[in-house]
């Protein structure tokens, strides 16, 4: 039984990237609930801050995610899960959420 | 200048990227301090949660990370870099920080 640590809300942070890849396609938030079905469904579930209700991502737009692999970090404060993505992962449309450059 | 969004304890999360290989090293958080030093030194700067600190990563290990990409996603609240890791990323010794794998 692995002690996630989760956030002053609740939340664990999750870095989604493509299986194939290697791709960073987005950063999302899962609370206990959607971690545990992540885990046993292999389907991600999120916690939306913005709507402050659990989804499973692709649930309106099809656009799921099946998890291939999932991994925790040495804090167990955060989640990196590799997955097999339908469609794009951004809502933009954008393959990852990461389309835009910051100029060094 | 981008608008980035921190979180109520004035942090983005950041995750950091081995720029050859694809590898997710860590997530680690940025406040506006940091970010803006990352960006200006192309040198890896965080805000430590837990020693309530300011830090360059590898100022005492020697472990630093040179930025070579930087992106931020559609809700400009999260920050992706891509690095020249130098030595491991994970204090642990470990290259990532993501080292445990979470068993499907």
């Amino acid at each position: 039984m692995i002690e996630f640590k989760y956030d002053q809300n609740g939340l664990i942070p999750a870095i989604v990237q493509d299986h194939k890849t290697g791709e960073v396609l987005m950063l999302a938030y899962m609370n206990k609930e959607s971690l545990e079905r992540t885990i046993k469904e292999k389907r991600a579930w999120y916690w939306s801050r913005s709507r402050q209700k659990f989804w499973m991502k692709g649930e309106t737009s099809g656009h799921v995610q099946d998890v291939k692999e999932a991994y925790y970090d040495c804090d167990a404060d955060a989640i990196l899960i590799k997955v097999e993505q339908t469609g794009p992962a951004c809502h933009t449309g954008n393959r990852s959420c990461f389309f835009r450059k910051i100029e060094l």
